[in-house]
Parts: structure tokens; sequence; C-alpha cells
């Protein structure tokens, strides 16, 4: 475990939610009139910023910005469990910065709490759908050794998830956890993350049994993905 | 054939079928007054989703999530004819899937036959144009040995027929049977699914032959895309 | 010289007016309300459409679909002055063949004189430097050895391009012909369609000077771009 | 120190303001009613813009278009001292150069000062990171030898940034130098000009302790970027 690693997940998943919650905030200032303009404006941006964030951080952590993707990540072999012990407090703690920091950018206090409600099965469904995917993508790159491809694959599955769900697809506990600190567009209301977590969590199960199924031997020429 | 090959058929297309109706019942309530940007929506949503699934899935499968595809993949030798009779009633069933999965997803029935009727000749011609297109792209990255850039090449291919077709090229036969089964934005009535059909296996013959008047000999170093 | 090579810029060039004019059509019927919206769509997927093409044609004919890049490419060496005189009927040709699809597809007459009138200076200037800012992107490329980014470059270039000059960039000779027969969103009068070409073959030869300058010596290891 | 790389970053930082101003242009003109809109098509021609401006000039002068990464560049030791007090000038000029060009393709008068204020301390906040993290990503791309993949790490990072912060992240004072000089929607008054400056030294030098923290170690193989 590298001290430069933990410190790559920190900044790293702060930067996400800065941009999911920031471009959150403009989008709903701009666009006032269409809630869908304002979703377009938000995956939009979360994509971009996405593939840079993996771009940038792969080689230093595995860019996973997402305690799911850690759990699995060790669950396959590619990562020891302590690492993860340390990788999942330093992805909460980013996410909750980035909130901070795209609240003061806009000009906002700078900790608020969501009052956004997003509690009803159709999300609840739309998050365990969302995170399997999330599981599949990674891992069967990884497994066929094209985790090279994983920064623009990544970006386009979340841009995708934002509409083909109707969660918008948080697909992160730590991301759903810093969008609790920002009563914004992005936010959500701390009674309706425990439930997404949850989903999630099952999501992340379901994809990882996927991963088994499509690509079960690893190959040779594997690429760690962190 | 591999078992795993059709499975990944099988989830592909449902992916697939998942993005394209489920973005589109969240356009058309998020976006109600502009139809345009309830169709841009749509198109980038697919695009994004349709390159995530052909980068994970070709090695595991060709990511064909098309029978037009499957055919003429086996009409110019990649491909045995009796692999493509388990792949059709794959991909078919995954469509359908998707749909449901969709439905589900948005809160709504499962399952909802569309009675968006898409019946006119400028459609059908649209459909001829679009799958002889879909074909033609395919094919001769394949046969000229660059098969490896078909995950941005078909999707941003999808995402320009959209636009300039009439019919918003769905150029798919599978996925035409599953949007069938859900009455929203993306839906199309089981009559003019049979016409849309009829012209893309038209339009399938007819990117046949202008791969092989594009790319008449197969280079020595072409990779095989399934 | 091929017959496949003259095919192929026929085939390429019918194409790319089908995406443009196509799409024109399309995004001026769905979103009647906004002409930036209307603009938006039309972009993306010529951005979408011009990357496919070049994708698919480059290594068949060089994917040029414009005669100023022909005459360019002669000037600087990689292709015999015969090859164009052989290309620029075929692409002027295959852009009046794709403005009568455009048409058909979406129930118009086969065949409209545009009545959009286009002829201001500041439309006059758009056109000289977008027409060289795309042979310098087209030529810088090849002459640094790195034709191979020719499809992204390009088609990302032309994305920009209908945003950064007033007249939306056509940029293209026998683009701007074709675009006469389509009385639609994307056509252009003939009266400043003569204009335009005039433009544009100022800013082509503008465009071969800064190429000179900015990449003097041609790499041993250049690609030929066709 | 080439000339022909001073030409480069003078013609390159002429066409990324060219770009930024221009679309502004056009699309405060075409998009009226929303001003996300009219953001979002603004964001997107840059996007696609810088990414064509990087790849083309990247191999001629490093493709800085920005003072703060010329001097980063210098006190990483990938470039001399005298080669950045020549570029700089030369990336001032060429930005002063792209709003004048900008606005004479729209029948603007060629010169105008901006009075866009943009003086707040969300703006100056948000310029700090934008800057910081642009630093981050081209730097840690160039010291971990992948500094190829910097075209779309850059565009698609000023893409997502446009969004993600207040200022619309200008994140160069040669650009914000240059965007004085025009009165429409992408302008600035000269008095919030300073502050951004400031703001951007600032994040200049935060993103180059980051890059320090993150990838302490220069790779062997590591590729000069300009």
């Amino acid at each position: 475990m590298s001290s430069r690693g933990v410190a790559a997940e920190f900044i790293g998943t702060l930067g996400l939610v800065t941009v999911v919650v920031g471009s959150g905030i403009a989008a709903s200032r701009l666009s006032p009139a269409d809630a869908g303009l304002q979703l377009l404006e938000n995956a939009l941006a979360t994509t971009a910023g996405l593939f840079v964030l993996i771009v940038v951080f792969q080689p230093i952590s595995g860019a996973h910005f997402n305690p799911v993707v850690s759990v699995v990540d060790a669950a396959l072999g590619y990562r020891r469990w302590r690492d993860v012990l340390a990788y999942v407090p330093a992805q909460i703690a980013g996410a909750v910065g980035g909130a901070i920091l795209a609240n003061a950018m806009f000009g906002l206090d700078a900790v608020s709490v969501s009052s956004n409600e997003r509690l009803t099965w159709s999300h609840a469904l739309s998050e365990v759908v969302a995170t399997a995917g999330l599981v599949v993508v990674v891992f069967v790159l990884a497994r066929t050794g094209r985790a090279r491809y994983a920064a623009p694959a990544v970006a386009a599955y979340i841009g995708a998830a934002y509409w083909f769900t109707s969660s918008t697809s948080f697909a992160n506990p730590a991301v759903t956890a810093g969008r609790v600190f920002s009563d914004t567009f992005a936010g959500i209301a701390p009674g309706s993350a425990v439930m997404y977590v949850a989903a999630q969590l099952s999501g992340g199960a379901l994809g990882w049994a996927l991963v088994l199924l499509l690509a079960p031997i690893q190959r040779r020429d594997g690429v760690r993905i962190g």
C-alpha cells in the first residue's frame, strides 16, 4: 500500500464530487426552465471530468474513487484487503470534501444537508442495475487485459447511466455520502442515501457474479488496474 | 460456439435496449417542451452506452447485438452459420428483457405494447439507408484489419444516424422487436416494427454489396471481430 | 489511381452531405423554438458522422471528401494531380447525391434549390479562416507522421468551427455545391455558394502557406494519408 | 528554442481564443432564452477546439497556449526559462489576436473592451481550483510518461471545468487577457481580469505542489511534452 495511492483516492474522489455537485449547481442556476437540460449539462460535465480523473490517477491508485470497486478489486485478487481498508475512508473523506469545495466555489454555505428525497423502489432497482453494470465494465476490461480502456469506458458508462436509470445512477457509496452534504441539484437526503448505499452493495455483488460468468479466467497478460 | 458468447449477446443486447428505452423515458419526462432536446438526450445516452457495450463485449462475442450484423458476419466467412442460429434468439430475448428492465426502473408496468406508429415510406427508406451504413462501417473496418475501431465508430455512427434519418435509425431487428414492448418515447407499434425489420434486412443486403465493392479483399492481418 | 478510391470519395462525400442536410432537417423540425439548439444538434451529428466516415474510408481513398484537401494533397506531393482530376467530380456528384438522399429520407421533393442567402463579408471571412484551419489540421498531422489522428481531429475541428465562425464553417466546395440542392436548414442559395467557394479556395491557399511554415520538413516516417 | 515553436504558441493561442470568443458570440445570439444552453454550446465548442489544437501543435511547441503551463514546465525542468520568456509574449499576442479575429468574423468592431464584471470571491476561488487542476492534469501525465493523452485529457478537463466552477474556468492568464478585448459573452472586464490572473498564478503554484506530491519521481521514459 502506498500513501500516494491513498492520497490519489482522496484527491480523485474529491475531484469527482466537485464535478458532480458543482456542475449540478451551475446547471440548475443557468437552465432553470428545463430539468432535462440541467441533467444533460450535469451528465456531460461528469462524463468529461470522470474521464480525466481516471486517466490521471489510474497508474497511481487504480482510480477507483468508489468503495464498491475497491472491494470487488480485492475479492478478485487484484488488491490486498488492507489496501481497501485504507482506500475507503480516503474515498469518503474526499467525497465530503468535494461537496464542501463545490458549495464554496458557488458562494454557498460550506456545508448544508440535502433535503432531496430520492426514496422509491424504482430508484433502488436503478442503483442495483447501475452498480452491477459499473462493476461489469471495470472488471471485464481488467480480466481481458484491457484496463487501458477504463477511462473512456467508465466515463461513457456513467454518462449513459445518468439517463437509463431513474436514479441518475449514483452507483458509488462514497459519492452518495458526499452528496448528502450539499442541499443542491445533485444532493441526496440522508435517509435516501442509506437506501442507495444498500442497493449499491447489492449491485456490486451482482456485478461480481456477472464478471465471473463473462470473464471466468484471468488472462496472463491481464493488467493490474491499480 | 461458446455459451459465454451467447450469454454476452443476451446481456449486451439487453443493455443496449435498456439504454435506448430508459433514456427515452427519462428524456421525455424531463424535457417535455422540446422534441429535439429529447432526441438529443436519447441519442447521446445511446452513443455512450453503445460505445461501452462494444468495448466490453467485443472479445467475448463480437458485440453484434444485432441479427443483421450476425448474418453478414457469417456471409463474409467470419463466423459459422450455427453460431448465428444461437446468437439471434439470444439477441431478441435480450432486447425484450431490456425493455422490461427499463420499464421497471422507471416505475412503469413491466410490459406494455407500444402504440407508436412509425409507418411511412420515408421511415422505410431511412431504415434501409441506416442499416446499410451500419454494415459498411462494421465490415469495412473488419476487412481492412481495423476492427479495434469498432466501438467508437459504431457508436458515433448510430449517434449521427439518430439525426440524419427520419426514423431515428433503429437499424437492428432485435432492438426493433424489443422496443415493441415499451409504450414510451422509444417504442414502436407492432405493425410498424414488421415493416422496419423488412427494411433493415434490405439495408443489410445493400450494405453487404457495398462492403464487397469497397473492401473486396480480406487482408491477411484482418482481425476476427468476434 | 484506383477506381475504388474514386468510389470511396463518391460514397463518403454522399454520406457527409446526407448527415449535414439530414440532421439539419431533423433539428429544425424537432427544435423549432431555439436556433442554437438546432445548430447544436446539427453540429453534433456532423461531428460524429465525419469521424466515422474518415475512420472507414481513410485507407481506401484518403477520406478527403473535399476538393481543397485533394488539391493541397497534390500540391504537397502526397498524390498525383490526375488523381485529383478524378476525385473532384466524384466529390461533387456525391455531395449532390447526399442532398437528394437526405431530402428523400425526410419525405421532401428529391431536389429543391435553396433560398438560404448567406452573403456577407463576415461569412466570407469565416469561410477563409475555417478552410485555412482545416488544411492546417489535416496536413500538419500528415507531415508530422500522425495522419492516424485525422478522424477525431478533423471531426472535432468541424464541430468547433460550426460555432466559432459566423458561417457555420462549410469549408468545402463540394459540400457547398451539394447544399445548394436542399431548400432546408443546411441549404445555401446558389449566389452565396459561389462566394463561399471563392473564400474556401483563398482559405486553402492560406492554409497551405501555414503548413509550410509550421511543418516545413516532411518526416521520413510520414504516413501517406490516402 | 525554435522560432517555429514560438509561432505555434502564437497561432495556437490565437486559435483557442477565436474558438472561445467566437463560439460565445454564436451561442448568445442563437440561444438567447437559456443561459445554460449558451454555456453548453460554448463549452462543447471549446472542448472540441482545444482537443484539435493540442493534437496539432503538441510536437511543435508543446501546445501550452498558457503562461502558467509554460512556467511550471520550466520549474519542473522540461523547458529552459529563456523559452518561457519567448512563449509568454507570443501567447498573449495570440490571445488578443484571437479576440480580434472572432469579433471580425461576427461582424463586430475589431476591438471592444469587455464590460463583463466577474469579480467575486467565489470566482477567485474557482480560478485557483481550476488552474491547480489543469496543472495536475498536464504534469502528472507528463511525469508518468503519458503526455500522449494530453489532448483528450486537457480538453475534457476544461469542458468539465466550465461547469464545476462558478467562473467557467478561464485558468489561463493569456486567454484572460485576450478576452478583455471582446465585449461579448466570453469577455471579461479589465479589473476582473487582473484578479483572475492573480488567482490563476496562485492556482498554478498549488498545482505544482500537488504534482510533486502525486508524481514525485520523473519516470525515465517520461516524454517531454514540448
